[in-house]
């Protein structure tokens, strides 16, 4: 075991280095010593280790819902894209073509060396693309289940794994495989089918803020941050605790352009026969990335309470095994009020952990891991009815105690109490660095480092509102010279709405557009 | 639409052909009626569709919690297995690398004839196989996770998707995508692994009685019938309404093979260094299929309530526009009123069907779709406080008029006694249909059809228990021969365990096992 900080003194942190002195391996440090996930033997590819999979759950069930509430139903479709169905759409290919994993063989026979090799006489006539996305695919089965205006709309959402191959990868952010929910959906008018893309996005707006406490700025996207082959694609945006921008969720209105490449067509009302309008948006794994990055701290993982596998760890402090019935019986009725109690629809989960090691390391690795209340239960306090209990979003020695009875009758609004708090500390951060910006020089200073080490090492810039005259040119700049791109043109955002002057170009600027380096 | 059976007479079914016309094709017009799946454009892949993955979700619901009642917990590993873990274990390279999906490159480019092809520059220095099953890739996992006996044992499952190239498929029961999950384990002892094996055998066998209300023998496969690297293999097997077996689950215990494989080594209480002993089990898609030939019948699915994805569906029944708001109203409450009911854990789940079409359509549309009941309301029944209840256990037009409170009152107990009918309905079609065969001349007999027509218009045979020395030469040629293997072992079965002669080579036989044709 590493050591613990409580045995060096109150200062140190559980999570080395801390955010300022290097974020980068900070988060890294924190995914591991909260036990989400790792590296595997395949380039590129995550294991999802129980922790981080019991949240990723979490995050299934509580979208899931939200979709089911929409009117989307699941299904499933094939790991497979036939290379000639990513051909179809002239877009969609350039963007996904690029880097993915191709199938060429459907069987292995023993090579000249003694080890396997792909078998020449199984060579596929036409090589299988693993699914980088499921437009393509999905188009496919749209085009037969289509035929009238009667089927439509068509409200549909798959849980799946997809593939882009990935150079640098990072947990959870950028992996080569990742798991994920894609929503596609078919309309018989524009109309619908943009109505459709903006409700998924405020669907994920809501669900970031709701239940991942992570404030997010949501808009459309610029022309060239456009999913391939869609007419707009809207995005939510977050800022991370190095100030940087999540893309955490993506809508598009996908026009006619999928529907035309997959055929598919339905009669009107009219009797006229014309192509579905579509729309698909999706949210993955990297969204566990971004719950790390907006809560996490020095001591590691912070879980808000609403997306929580576990709301409390339970950890007895047993002294001698005479005390060990009493306390283990306490706990077991304590464990049980608690399950009768509901927290927005779902009954108090805890965990308790027996586990014979010190008390201190066990504390430890449950504050590493985020769990939002831990409750220590020892031989005095049962006697008086009561329990020692620590708050993840106080500090790891803060702790106060509390009546059994107190606690369970109270236990919903302190967990409410965290969620609104976390809540709050991100959306306070956020507002403090966000700037408007309205001269280049400023710009520049804003996403330059201040220090001469390597840009990791400072954490610095933030979110700038800026004006901007419309030209892609700018973009590139921006993005080959200081890495900074726009992340989307902000809605809901009175201060950006003005008409002004581009700080680039000097020319006339609609209203100003959201800026920051992104992940 | 297609013309639906109650407009040609009381004796027509839904279905065609029904089951004793021609039982592989009324499968997959079941399956196609209830709208659980089709074909995809790829090969061998299937796509589920809303119907048939809500389905999948209710069993995937059931057999998570099952499995987190004893202790597992859910991960995920990569879908990508390195060749040369595949290469470890001898066996499981024989069984596996015959036929599967090999990623061979990263990047496609366009080819001189303007299509894309696999770019030479991005091949994969060592091909990746699609997992078609992950005891490599999670050893590899294992080995890191487990150093010491305190780590174990190591209890993990994984819902994911699975690749095994296959020539002939057919919706659910053999697709070359399929969906499955896969338990994983890692244990201190020989003894401990044993009774995880044995366990989750039990888990399974309490699965398919008790929701999929599927009677099934358990017990260990013959050697020639593990899989590849285990020390034993046990499964379940259910008979279909064809007589022929389905292999419906499977856990194997992998002794120290795959231990030995990938390394997963601990450190005993006495401080020497062992080998773990590890598991692995899996149900897959495949039951859905099994679901279907269990309990469908002439008119289509038929849903065990435990595992419908909606217990009741509501068809309004209206007369004019007038009559319209105190129907729905009326729907409205009683929906509101059955939702309050638990079922087994679970609220009642009603679908309402208000579209505007014919009701005898739509009626058969969920006959078709297996819904356990169909509740028909008027403006008479409104009147009167109640409705027309139909049982899919029963003939298609048996109808009988409920009151509102007692339809609320008693929908638990229908529904219990229809899984129950469900259940004993398969046992006493599997009694009627088992034999004890003592002689060589009785078996073939049974296992042959006995019309000239093709093989699959007759239904015959069944299972047979039957005395066996323990050849394999005797099981290859059966296979051979008569397409009939040995199924499994039966255990808890009294009539098959007193030792006697075997019937195909006349040498002492132990006890009786189980044969059969088999999907």
């Amino acid at each position: 075991m590493s050591k613990q900080p409580q045995q060096k003194g109150g200062t140190e942190t559980a999570i080395k280095p801390t955010r300022s002195q290097d974020y980068a391996e900070w988060y890294q440090q924190v995914v591991r010593a909260a036990d989400l996930a790792e590296t595997s033997a395949v380039r590129g590819c995550m294991v999802i280790k129980p922790w981080g999979y019991a949240l990723w759950e979490r995050f299934q069930a509580e979208l899931d819902a939200m979709f089911k509430a929409t009117g989307h139903k699941n299904a499933y479709f094939p790991l497979f894209i036939p290379k000639s169905f990513l051909e179809k759409e002239a877009e969609h290919v350039e963007g996904f073509a690029k880097e993915c994993a191709v199938v060429t063989h459907h069987r292995l026979v023993a090579g000249e060396n003694g080890g396997l090799v792909p078998d020449p006489k199984a060579k596929l006539e036409e090589p299988l693309i693993v699914r980088p996305t499921s437009e393509t695919i999905i188009g496919a089965s749209f085009a037969q289940w289509v035929q009238s205006y009667r089927d439509l709309p068509l409200l549909i959402n798959q849980w799946a794994n997809v593939v882009r191959w990935e150079m640098r990868t990072r947990l959870f952010l950028r992996t080569a495989e990742f798991l994920w929910q894609e929503g596609h959906t078919a309309h018989a008018t524009k109309e619908e089918a943009e109505e459709e893309t903006r409700k998924m996005l405020e669907v994920y707006a809501t669900f970031a803020a709701d239940f991942m406490a992570m404030p997010v700025y949501k808009g459309p996207k610029t022309a060239s941050e456009r999913f391939p082959g869609a007419v707009e694609t809207y995005s939510i945006e977050a800022m991370m605790q190095d100030r940087k921008a999540l893309q955490a969720g993506t809508s598009h209105f996908l026009g006619q352009n999928f529907a035309k490449a997959s055929g598919i067509r339905f009669q009107t009302k009219n009797e006229t026969e014309e192509h579905a309008w579509t729309t698909s948006w999706g949210v993955s794994t990297r969204l566990v990335g971004g719950l790390v990055m907006t809560h996490a701290d020095d001591d590691g993982l912070v879980i808000p309470p609403r997306l929580a596998p576990a709301h409390a760890v339970i950890l007895p402090v047993l002294r001698g095994d005479d005390t060990k019935p009493a306390v283990m019986g306490f706990i077991e009725k304590l464990k049980k009020e608690l399950a009768e109690v509901r927290y927005h629809g779902r009954p108090i989960e805890v965990e308790v952990d027996a586990r014979d090691i010190r008390g201190g390391e066990k504390s430890w690795e449950w504050i590493k891991k985020g769990v939002p209340l831990r409750i220590e239960i020892g031989p005095r306090d049962v006697e008086q009815d009561s329990a020692m209990v620590s708050r993840r979003d106080r500090g790891p020695r803060d702790k106060a105690p509390m009546k059994r009875a107190e606690l369970v009758a109270n236990i919903t609004s302190i967990l409410d109490d965290m969620q609104k708090g976390l809540f709050d500390r991100a959306l306070a951060f956020r507002k403090e660095h966000t700037r408007t910006i309205d001269s280049r020089a400023e710009f520049d200073d804003f996403f330059t480092p201040k220090s001469k080490n390597e840009d990791r090492a400072e954490i610095h810039g933030g979110f700038a509102l800026a004006h901007w005259n419309g030209e892609g040119a700018v973009e590139t700049e921006l993005k080959d010279k200081l890495k900074v791109t726009i992340r989307n043109i902000p809605e809901d955002l009175p201060e950006a709405e003005a008409p002004g002057t581009c700080i680039f170009t000097g020319q006339p600027s609609k209203r100003r557009v959201l800026f920051a380096k992104a992940y």
